[in-house]
Formats: C-alpha cells, sequence, structure tokens
C-alpha cells in the first residue's frame, strides 16, 4: 500500500451516496485499494500515512469547460459587454506563442490542484504545450483544439488549415498519453465562428479517431438568434445536421437551448456544462440545468476561463449551480446540495469518458480525489457534510489533492510544479509576451 | 507608533480610489496615523512590524445585515422552501439560551474577522449575550433586538412584552460601549410578523435615544403581497406611515420593492441590505441594486445568517452582487468592481452611522482592516487590483484582520478568542442545545 488516509470521513459519490465516518483509505498502484471503517490489517504496511481527523475526502472535481492558458489575462478588461471584452482578449491572446501558453496553463494548474480538481476538460490552441505542461503537472485533462473558421467553403482545406493540422498531430502526440491520463479531442469553437465545412471535418475526425467533441454552445441570445437567421435552424440543430454530437460531446454554457434542442440534445446523450459565474459575469443568462436533466441530457460543471470568472475554484460553480436554479424555478427544493455535487463529479468523470476510472471513490476506482479542512470556523458544527460542501465550504478548504494516488497538492505545495521558476517565466517571458503590444506574429485560427 | 506594515499595496476605497503601492501605513491609537509610499522618519520606532510585501490591504469589511447567533444551525433543514425552512429553524432557535447564544456568537466572529469582516449589522434576540461576545472578541457591531408582536392592540404594551424590555435593558448597558463600539438599534422583523403598536413604539424610541433601525424588508414576493392584502401599502409604506424610517435605518433585502419605495425609501435615505447569496438559495428573487442606488438609496452588502447562505464570507456577496447586477440587467457593465467595493465598506460604514471612523483607509480613521495574500496562483499574474478582489479573491485570502489598530485574526490565530475553550463550550453545551428536542422553556418574541 503506499498509502493509507486514516480516520478520515469519506464522502464516496456512489450509487447510494454512501458517507463513512472515522474511515481508511487506503492507495496502491494509484488505485484506491481500500476502503473501510475498520483500519486494514496491520500486515500491511502503507509507505505514508495520511491523518485525516477533522478532515472530509471527496472525489476530485472535475471542471469539464475551461480555457487554461487564458489565466494570464485574468481581470483583463473586466466589467465591459461580451464583445468587447473578447476583442480586448483576443488582441492579446494572438501574442502568446507556445511557452507563454505553457506557463500560464502551469499556474492554471497549480490553481486547480490547490482548489481540489484533478480533471480538466480544456479548449484553446496551442495544444502541444498545453499538454506538456498538463504531462509535468501529473493532472488528468481532455484537451480540445478550439478553432475557428470562416473562410468560404473552397478555401478550406483540411490538409492544410493550420487548426486541422495542429489537431492531427496533436491526437498522434497525446491522444492517450500516460493510459490515458491525456485525452484528446475535436472541437469547433462555436457556430457562429465557424462554417459548415468545418463541422464536416471535426464530426469525421472524431469518428474516425474516437474522439469526444468540445463545442461552445448557445453562450448568449445573440448567438442563438444570429444562427436562426442564418441556418434557420438553432445551433444545436444546424451543428446536429453535421452529425457533430454522434460522439460522446461536451457542450458549454447551453443558456438559451430550447426544449427542442434540450430533446434533441437529451436524446445524443450530449453533456452541457453549466457554468453559471461566467454566464452571470458575461450577462449571458441563466441556464435552466433542470429542465436539461429532465431532457436526458447530462449536466457538469466548469468554471470556463480566469478571464470570465475571475478563478478555477469550481466550489464556487457547485454553490451558484444549486442557488441559480433554485431562484429560476423558485424554489428552494430545485437542485439539493448531493445533486449539485454530482454535477461536480460523477456526472463530470461521464462528460470526459472517465466515469469508469474516477468521479466515485470506489476500490479499484483511481484514486483522484481531495481533501478538505472540517476544523474551521466556517464548517463548524457539521450538521449535514453535503450541504456544508457546497454551501459553505470554498476550495480554499483543500489541504490535499491528489490523482492516481499521486499528491500534487498539500498544504501550499506543488511537488510536481516548480514554483519559482514559474514565477520568473510568467514575470520575464510569459505576461510582457501577452500584455506588450507588437507586430502580430501569426492568425488566429 | 504601535504598528507598521511596510512595503503593502493598500486599497483606500477613498473619494478617488486611491491604491498606493509599496506603502507604508502606520497605527497609532488604534487610528491610522500614517499612510505614504515614503517610509516613515526613522525616529518612528513601531512597536510591530508586519511586513507587507506581495500583500494588499483594504478596509475591513462591513457585513451589514446577519443573525450570527444562527451560525450554529448551519446546515440544519438546506434544500426546502422558505417557509418549511423557517419553522424547522424556528423550533430549535427556541431551545437557544443566553449562553448557547453567547457560544453561537463567537463562533461566528472568528468566522467574520478570518474573512476580513471588522463591523456587522445583526439582529437577533439575546442581545446581552451577544454583546458580551461582541466586547470579548474586539469586532465592531450595531446590534438590533429583533422582534415580532403579533398581539391585539390592546393586550400590547410596550412596558411589559418582553422584546420592548430587553431593548430598554440593552440600550442602558451596551450602547456606545467602548466609545460607540457597540451600537444598540431598535428593530423590526418585518412587516409580516408584527402590527402597527409595536410599530410605533420601535420608531418612538429609536427617536427618543437616537437609535438607529434594523428591519426585514420585501424579501419575497409573498410578504410584498401579504402587505397590500392586510394594509393596501407595500411594507415600505406602511412602515413609513408609521415613522420607522426617520431614523437611520438598514433595510434587509429589499427584494420586491416597487419603483414607488425606491422613490420614498430614497427620500429617506434608507440603506437596502443586499443579500444575494441568500436570496438565491431560498429562492426569494434578485434584488435590482442598480435601480435602488439610481432613487437615492444606500446600498450595502450583507450575508445573512449561515443558515441561509451558509457561510459569512462577504467577499462572496461582492462577487455575486456585481454579476447578479450584470445578468439582471443584461449589461456586463452594469456593476463593476470598485462599485461593489464600495457597498462593502463607504456604503457599509454609512449604513451603521460609522461613516466618519471606517470604511477606509485614511489618516485619522480608526485602523479598521484586512490584508490579502495576492501570491498565490489564483490572484497572478495581476492586471486589475479591484477586480482581482471581486471577482478572483475569497475571505480565505485574508491573513490578518484589524479592528481599531488591534489584530484580532492573523495567519489562523485569533488572539481574543479562545479556539478550545470555545470548541468545547459548543460541542458540550450549546450544539446539544439547540439540537435536542426538549420542553420549550420560552416563548419566540
Amino acid at each position: 500500500m503506499e498509502a493509507l488516509i486514516t480516520h478520515v470521513t469519506v464522502v464516496t459519490m456512489d450509487e447510494n451516496f454512501t458517507v463513512l465516518t472515522d474511515a481508511f483509505l487506503g492507495v496502491t498502484d494509484g488505485k484506491i485499494a481500500y476502503l473501510s471503517k475498520k483500519a486494514p490489517d496491520a500486515a500491511e504496511k502503507p509507505e505514508k500515512i495520511i491523518d485525516g481527523t477533522g478532515m472530509v475526502v471527496m472525489p476530485g472535481l472535475i471542471n469539464c469547460h475551461t480555457h487554461l492558458a487564458m489565466t494570464i489575462l485574468r481581470g483583463v478588461s473586466d466589467d465591459c459587454n461580451l464583445e468587447d471584452w473578447l476583442h480586448a482578449l483576443w488582441e492579446k491572446e494572438e501574442r502568446l506563442d507556445d511557452r507563454a501558453v505553457k506557463a500560464s496553463t502551469l499556474l492554471a494548474i497549480a490553481e486547480c490542484l490547490r482548489f481540489g480538481v484533478t480533471s480538466v476538460s480544456d479548449m484553446y490552441d496551442h495544444v502541444d504545450a498545453i499538454a506538456e505542461a498538463v504531462a509535468e503537472s501529473g493532472i488528468k485533462a481532455n484537451l480540445a483544439r478550439g478553432a475557428t473558421m470562416l473562410l468560404p467553403a473552397d478555401e478550406f482545406d483540411d490538409r492544410t488549415f493550420p487548426a486541422c493540422k495542429e489537431l492531427r498531430e496533436v491526437t498522434r502526440k497525446w491522444n492517450g498519453f500516460d493510459s490515458g491520463r491525456i485525452k484528446i479531442e475535436a472541437s469547433i469553437h462555436g457556430e457562429y465562428t465557424s462554417t459548415a465545412p468545418f463541422w464536416d471535418f471535426a464530426a469525421r475526425f472524431a469518428q474516425e479517431e474516437g474522439l469526444g467533441m468540445h463545442v461552445h454552445l448557445s453562450e448568449t441570445a445573440k448567438e442563438q438568434a444570429g444562427s436562426l437567421e442564418r441556418n434557420g435552424l438553432t445551433p444545436a440543430e444546424v451543428l446536429d445536421c453535421h452529425r457533430v454530437f454522434e460522439t460522446r460531446t461536451i457542450a458549454a454554457h447551453c443558456v438559451h437551448l430550447t426544449e427542442e434542442d434540450m430533446t434533441l440534445l437529451g436524446k445524443r446523450k450530449v453533456t452541457a456544462v453549466h457554468c453559471p459565474v461566467s454566464n452571470l459575469k458575461l450577462a449571458s443568462g441563466r441556464a435552466d440545468v433542470i429542465a436539461m436533466v429532465k431532457h436526458g441530457m447530462n449536466v457538469a460543471l466548469g468554471t470556463d476561463s480566469a478571464c470570465s470568472n475571475n478563478n478555477l475554484d469550481l466550489f464556487e460553480e457547485l454553490k451558484l449551480a444549486a442557488r441559480t436554479a433554485k431562484e429560476l424555478h423558485g424554489d428552494a427544493a430545485a437542485l439539493t446540495a448531493p445533486a449539485a455535487l454530482m454535477m461536480a463529479t460523477v456526472c463530470g468523470a461521464r462528460a470526459q469518458g472517465r466515469e469508469k476510472e474516477c468521479g466515485m471513490l470506489k476500490v479499484g476506482m483511481d484514486a483522484d480525489l481531495c481533501m478538505l479542512d472540517f476544523t474551521q470556523p466556517h464548517l463548524i458544527p457539521c450538521h449535514d457534510l453535503m450541504s456544508h460542501l457546497v454551501y459553505a465550504a470554498s476550495g480554499h478548504d483543500v489541504v490535499l489533492t491528489m490523482v492516481r494516488g499521486r499528491i500534487l497538492y498539500a498544504a501550499g505545495e506543488y511537488p510536481t510544479i516548480d514554483r519559482a521558476a514559474l514565477m520568473k517565466e510568467l514575470t520575464e517571458y510569459a505576461v510582457p509576451k501577452a500584455m506588450t503590444p507588437e507586430k502580430k506574429e501569426e492568425n488566429h485560427g
């Protein structure tokens, strides 16, 4: 046994929402090998004992929609409308190169780990650099090469279009890396930023390579209306015509879906990734997750980027998702704490195609977990553990994060990330690179 | 000079939103005695030097609506509607005695201090016990004796009614305590839980004693409709007829005010205390703070109790207030980060009648402040300090809280609160007292 957490409260998030108090959780070969209220046999000599007294262990949270590399632009051009905000950011994003993206991604991963996130679904370009950061850090990630494509149909050739070439390369190089710790996914930035030939390519490529799909869908009322005008169909309907949803798909936001969209996406088993913090900040609206679940969609949670949030603490989404649903339905019982926790764990794992490996704490699953300190004033007393996790706790309460049994964050330390070197790289290279106006080095796309 | 914070970034929240970087803040006799980018004269020998490198100092946050003593009931009967929730809580609250209330209040104050709150406006009964906890802890507080009164008019006598007697006693004993660190306020729990004779008493008593007023107002649509039915007037209109707003008044929630209500309350200079986290959890609705400000009302922020929140981290209200306003108005620029920060500081001080003593960092004001660690991954890089404080930071980033120059929280320690003794009192007395069914000892009111 590599590690044993002793005398800990375990929120398993299994089918029965089992909670074990004063329990023991043992890790062998990166997997949960022991989970019981009984101490393991004395013959088991764990290499490392972690005292869990006063602590709560739960499955690591799964952030199903983010753009990690945007973290170094956090707080740039806040408090303005979605379009002005996007354009101010795009100008700076175009200046980013692989090196800057890698540094920014490592910074973002440090933040994820600090807040108990063990797996992310990311959408961005420079995926090779992002994958390097993921590989080094030990976190799990589904990486999508998000792309815009607005060329006339006869000028688009997937053999030469940069985003398609990059997708092919990173799929070959990274898909399945480290026994599936990294997965590459096909991606369409959005209906409004691309056209049919690209959708056909992305759908076909995902099918051929057995990849998942990651799209932005119906984030704003304008996007929804624009698609109706352009296509006579909603974004969901038109992408469905191009078979985009025939693979496991993450549809980020889904704020403005129609009933018909939900029926369609439910049939296709699409995951809506609810990003309530981002949706409020950009005044996009409030997604109706209760309706989506009723229509058979899977619902997971995402922070979106640090620019629209502005942090990667998924505990904030847990709390706000439950609250927004209550207010939207005028019913304080609309979305309960356990249901919100499902979205951040079990449903997130399903969205990533990782439901057999993580999202629950169960013998045989990967030891992907986080441990929270429940001895602080704001968590005392504890009448209801699930309520506390959703309504009172914060990612800041996480004191340890483990992926595949490996400690990636503990008490302020990041064993796989050299923070001093990262700070130097950020200060001396990445941030100036992003923030200094200069001639454009490459086109977006 | 008692203390000097060196090389720190200071968010003053003064009239010009001045921010000083690499600055020095000195404290003498509990007041800010020095504030400059220049180091003080070497002849000044501070008793204590606090290294502010990488830190941000801002005015202590002011939580303008809470019920501290309910903290030991945090998480009890969550995820149910407002009325069921209130009744489940009331049953337990009736079991609380002075001793349990004091312990619960001390726990709540520890949480406030840990999250950078330096002053609170509380509404509850057992005010003498609450005042004792406030006195011991060193925090500032405006304490209102919230009361319900539904007796027939001819049975109400303020000379014998318990809540009125208690208000008289605590006013005599505590109002102005420690040079105004504690203020007692008159209070009406709400229009729907009391009747005209009590409103008249409260308004008259506040006038006679020069006290402020603290009421719940228009929290739910049901309350608003009920008042129209009972009185032919909104809660704001009917209470105004009874001269309730002729003193400095805090009106908590204000979710369902009409335009006319806002005009009236603006004229009376009433403070609306916006509690967005609580309002979402109880599905009460979304208050329109932008409209209230336009009508001349002062708007401050409150957590409400730990039962409807479920924590006392006012940074969450900062973030959600800005976001809710943006979404409600469909405008991502609707309420900016600096405007939200005003609500939690300057406007809070005004709500409490403390605008001359705190809410800003300025020479001559009380040294009521908190210091945040800006070296953590989620606050790097820092392109926009105000944005970071509102959108990325958390109360958990607070590393030091000071009231009148006295350190009440620093790096996990609470110099004025004996945590071990408090835990013992909570575990052995207060929590069992609240949670164990038994014969009722006294009536509510």
